[in-house]
Formats: structure tokens, sequence, C-alpha cells
């Protein structure tokens, strides 16, 4: 059953400011309401919806407003629903980082394919990856690199669960595909996140004892 | 052998302006400079080392400032030099997400309890990772969580390495476990994050040929 509120009914609903709620329709994030009299505007559940996923993507996933509605409006492209969706979203990771240095992305790149992964040199995920081993060799920590088979064949694992889900959702038509892509990718990360620091804690306790060898 | 510089070669050095040099100083991140006449301020490598360390968490790692500076000071507790900075470094993940409900923590907890992790009920991952799962289920997502035991499979494969290099690094003193800690933690996630979405896309492309099942 739908329902109609008012923006600050949808303020309230979705823990969003009506202020921001106007700036995202100004910034094309979400849809414009129903205007249904003078200086009244009506939303529906689809804006709430579509509040909660914007609301994902900038609180979780720690998207800018700009990438967030790059990612969104490639979800609703109906032209390329899943392909140019998973794209945009995976370019979507927040780069704080300088362009990388070629020899990285060639040590990344080759460490992939000895994975028997794909890879394409241009491709963000590549990108960033090389550009963390710059920041362990700035750091004088190249010693950290030597962790990044374990985190090949874990991305292999947590990657094939994610194509999976996909998969699953392609039944559901190209939208809740596009969807799982953006909310999966986005989100997926903070869930690994803070399970990775989970079992440091737990590894570390087993091996340490205390968690701390001093 | 060392050399000491202005504050204007400094900022060249590390790519950080003098403004924010002098506000990393003030904020307690940064020792000070050794004053060697008037207006006159020299900085050593140590400065170097110490602002490349502050960026790398701060672009890359997307730490608040605030942040940065307990997980540095953690670091530089003679004290507890490991297990502490370890738990800071663990609690300084951005955290995004409104307090999560018991039920979801209980659920990331028995699954994690399950793969054979000891867990405590206020680890911050164990929050971060029950926040992820409430979005998931306020979108209407809530089976994209089917994807959990694979990303509790992930973690163990990358703590294990994370751990084997902090291990590594316990003969190089607590100063260099502490920075394993601190670098690995925060960029680590950066690194796993960028081979997760090499891998999606590798994956996709051999389920999907072009990569889009559309």
């Amino acid at each position: 059953m739908l329902s109609t509120m008012r923006i600050a009914e949808l303020a309230s609903a979705s823990g969003v400011s009506a202020t921001s709620i106007k700036w995202y329709v100004s910034e094309g994030l979400l849809p414009a309401g129903e205007r249904t009299g003078y200086n009244q505007t009506e939303y529906g559940d689809d804006h709430l919806a579509r509040l909660r996923l914007i609301r994902s993507l900038v609180e979780v996933g720690g998207l800018s407003v700009a990438a967030a509605k790059d990612v969104l409006v490639a979800a609703d492209d109906p032209d390329h629903p899943f392909g140019n969706t998973l794209g945009v979203a995976q370019a979507s990771l927040p780069t704080r980082t300088a362009p990388p240095s070629a020899a990285s992305v060639a040590r990344v790149a080759a460490a992939a394919r000895r994975q028997g992964w794909t890879v394409w040199e241009d491709h963000p995920g590549l990108l960033a990856a090389a550009g963390v081993l710059d920041r362990y060799d700035a750091l004088g920590r190249g010693d950290l690199a030597t962790t990044l088979p374990a985190y090949l064949r874990a991305a292999e694992v947590v990657a094939d669960a994610d194509v999976d889900c996909i998969s699953k959702n392609l039944d559901a038509g190209p939208a809740a595909a596009a969807q799982t892509v953006v909310v999966g990718t986005v989100l997926g990360d903070a869930l690994f996140a803070g399970l990775r620091r989970m079992a440091q804690t737990s590894e570390s306790v087993r091996r340490f004892d205390s968690g701390s060898p001093a």
C-alpha cells in the first residue's frame, strides 16, 4: 500500500533533514515530490526508499554526494542496468590517493594474474590497491605488502559471494541487480572492515594469549 | 644521516601545507620543530616520517584528524605499545552508522563464533559489521547478508596475514609493531577494497562473458 507524506514526515521517517532532502532533489539524486497545492508537495514510499539508499552510500559508504549521484544515475540507466552500474559502483571508491606508480600497478596486476584473474590496467580497483602499496613504500613499510597474496585470495572469496548474490537478483530484474551491486559494493567494504578487525583481535588473542605480546 | 629543514622545505617534501603542519603541531599530532633563532624553526627527518604517516591515516584511511591523533598517541604509548595500539587502531573505523540493533550484533557474533572466533560483544568491528546488516535490512536487502559466511572466511585469511606481519615486526621493537598495526589496519582496508573490485570484475566477466548478463 502506498503512502504519501509531506516533506516534514519524509524527513522524520528517513532521518534526513528537509534541507538535505531539498538539496538532494536539486542535485538530481532524488526525484521531486508531487506538487499538490500552493506551497505543498507530497512524497511517496519511493522517495523514502531512495533516501535510505542515499544515506547508506553517503554515511556508510563514505561516498561524496557527487559520487552517490553518479552511482544512482548508473543504477537508474535502463540501457546498461548491470554492467554500467558495476563499473560505476567500482569507480566510486573514495580516491584519496595520488595516481599510483607504474611499478606498483604492474606489481598488483602481476600478482592478480598469478591468482588467475583477468586484469585491466586502468581498473579503479587496481589503481586504488597500487596507491596503497605506494603509501607502504613511502612509509618505509614495503614489508606490509607481503600480505598481498593473502589479500588476493580473500578478495576472491568475497567477490565470488558478491557475484553469487548479484546473479540471484538478476531474476528479480535489472533494477534489483543494479541495486545489489550499488549497495553490496559500497556497504560490503564496511562489513568486511568490521569483520577483519574482529578476526585480528581473535587471532592475536589466540597467538599472544592476552592479545598483546608485550 | 639526519637532515634538518625549514617548514617550507618540510611542506614541499611531505606534500603537506605549512598551515596544516602548524595545525598538526598545535593539535599534538606532530612534535614541534626546534626553535633555532628569531622566527626560525627547524624540522628533521622524524617530522617528515611522521607527516607521511599522518597523511596515510587521514587521506587513505579516511580518519578524522582527531581519530588519527588517538591512534598516533596510542602508538607512541611506551606502556602498552602493542595491545593498546591494536585496540585503538581498530576503534578508528569511521563510524558513520547509528548504534546497531541487538539482533544484528547477536547475528554477527553467532556467525563469528561458528567460525571459531573469540568474540567481544562491544568490539568496534562487531558493532560496525552489525550496523551494516541493519542498513541491509532498512533497504529491504537483508538477502545481501547471505554473503556473511564468505566474508567471515575471507576476513580470517586477511587477519591471519595481518597478525603474521605484526609478529614479524615484534623483533624490530614495539614501536615498529605499533606502526605496523596502525598502517596495516587502516591502509589494509583500502588495499582490500581495491582488490575486491578487481576480483568482482574478473569474476563477473568469467561468468557473464561481457561482465554484464544484460
